[in-house]
């Protein structure tokens, strides 16, 4: 079929054809956990939002906009200052048009988002390079919630697609990741990805790690959101189809996941191609370092856009987010649309963005 | 079939049989709605709770014990002194016995359930006795939350059950009733049903009525459940079947609803025998007043049970609550159970609450 003539596979290839022909035509459902950590607030570490101050407004900002096509909490999309928008534009059109419906989950944002969104009432994790991210108790309460929502929700799709928004997110992602024992570079929304200040920050979180366990990793060096979606993870893979929607924040998620238990027949992985073509990283040679499942990345074709903010996506800003990528796989199996088709109605949206500012 | 032979069928009864043959065998999603109204602290308005400041612990504990089989807010499971257990533990026994899954949706309480749960930020509702329970704006901003909850449920589902806790809200409900001009008498969760309390209390609330517009009716003198569920119902009933599960409540939601618009072919209300034979109330000629729908009633068989504490739902206690009936009737359109089988089960659950409190 012409449709996977559009997507890369790697990692377990046989899997990802069987994943492929499972799911399509099939009922997605995309959740959108969006969550905080303090590490953000290092100056240099993320592009995710205008300047430091608006960074915790991001996340909700990315759901309300998902949801309304506006944002609430903020006046405008997040976006640089020069126009590069949040890739929760991909993600809406990707959903938009295949009709894939969405649900919110708060695991730890600063700010709540103004829609009604599943609420979990854990708070956010703090900066990894002075403090541990989370109490022992808070992984656990994490990763039980994760554990629910992922049930309900999986009980309710065909295939269950996670996406995430937690700006400084990749620099936790490496720390529990290289706590966990693979040997991982990660990328970043920032198209010179500051290698330097993301190695020091995770190797000061790690010389504070005492344990190999992997709940003492993700307590001293990880993020809600780590514990939370690799929960979501361990239920509903047990019940649905699961695509982790994103880079290597999500190959955190399944190296944890991989310590205490999923099922890697029901799990792919899904990207963009913007992830697995950066040199800076090695997200393939991870994924397989990690688990036995397959992985499927997308090229959304922003590089033949007219819009500058579009290419940049190509270029190498942001890249993923958002569950951008696995939202675009989601939607081609449902649709049978190309990436042509996603291009031009993803020009059509920055357009409607950028006229009615 | 002789699952038919266990309900009964009123309002448009041609309907009713076409509504059972489209969601027979096909998948459920349980919606429980709780909420607050401040008029259930007027005394001897509601058993919902031990005592009164019990009350606004009974919709989260409600949920929690649905959820867990246990309370987390309170320690043992909604229950009058002398041990009537909460209606939840029919609904918890229909919906896992027939694997039906469920979301818990805080639209008012003035207590958050400690489990995930999906959030409005709607605030609860005050005393219709001597104030308006809500502004206008607030009951817009119900009704639009309600829109998106059920946009984005029914969207999972072949059919959405919507099923609420609000103590004190029979009384919120006949206010409601009456101000849209429908004729009606209310149930009450107390075997003598405190008719001239509760008329009081209405006749209170609409003096200070100066319109018949709907919305003004439900700010002055309604609840933020109804508000919600008739915008839950307004974009549920476009895409799925959705039961109203409950009493004289769903008939207010109804009533209202019949005013803003919603689908009449996908809806149906349910509920328990215990509220159709209420010699108290006139759910039948109510239900058929405000929308030509179908109703189904489902008498649970608790009156052959061998413990009081069940038996007491057939002698007019509690009677309908936490969705029961409604569930009981999706339950056994799933599973082709009867109401014997469910006998047993509550039996057990009754059992197994007892020997472990």
């Amino acid at each position: 079929m012409s449709i996977l003539n559009e997507f890369e596979l790697f990692g377990n290839t046989n899997k990802a054809h069987d994943f492929i022909d499972s799911v399509k035509t099939k009922n997605f459902l995309f959740s959108f956990v969006i969550s905080y950590t303090q590490t953000c607030e290092i100056p240099g570490i993320t592009f995710a939002g205008a300047d430091s101050d608006s960074i915790q407004y991001t996340p909700p900002a990315d759901a309300e906009y998902l949801h309304y096509g506006h944002c609430k909490t903020i006046s405008k999309i997040p976006m640089t200052p020069d126009g590069k928008p949040t890739p929760a534009l991909l993600t809406k059109i990707a959903l938009e048009s295949a009709s894939i419906p969405h649900l919110v989950i708060n695991a730890g944002s600063k700010v709540s988002p103004q829609l009604p969104f599943i609420q979990t009432g854990l708070t956010f994790g703090k900066n990894i390079s002075v403090e541990s991210a989370m109490t022992d108790s808070q992984v656990v309460q994490a990763i039980d919630y994760g554990r629910i929502v992922g049930r309900s929700l999986a009980s309710l799709t065909d295939c269950l697609i996670i996406g995430e928004s937690i700006p400084g997110g990749t620099t936790t992602a490496l720390a529990v990741l290289r706590g966990l024992g693979f040997n991982a570079k990660v990328s970043s929304s920032i198209p010179n990805n500051p290698v330097v200040l993301k190695n020091q920050i995770v190797n000061s979180a790690l010389s504070r790690l005492d344990s190999d366990h992997p709940y003492q990793v993700v307590a001293t060096v990880g993020d809600p959101m780590i514990a939370f979606v690799t929960g979501m993870l361990s239920s509903a893979s047990e019940i649905s189809k699961v695509i982790l929607a994103g880079g290597t924040q999500m190959t955190a998620v399944l190296g944890f996941a991989s310590k205490i238990g999923f099922n890697e027949d029901n799990t792919a992985i899904g990207t963009t191609s913007y992830i697995t073509n950066d040199e800076s990283a090695n997200f393939k040679n991870l994924v397989s370092q990690i688990a036995d499942i397959p992985a499927i990345a997308i090229d959304p074709g922003l590089k033949n856009s007219k819009y500058a903010g579009l290419k940049a996506f190509s270029e190498g800003f942001a890249k993923e987010g958002v569950g951008a990528g696995g939202s675009i796989i989601a939607s081609m199996l449902k649709t049978g649309n190309t990436s042509t088709k996603f291009l031009d109605l993803a020009e059509k949206e920055y357009h409607r963005l950028f006229t009615s500012l």
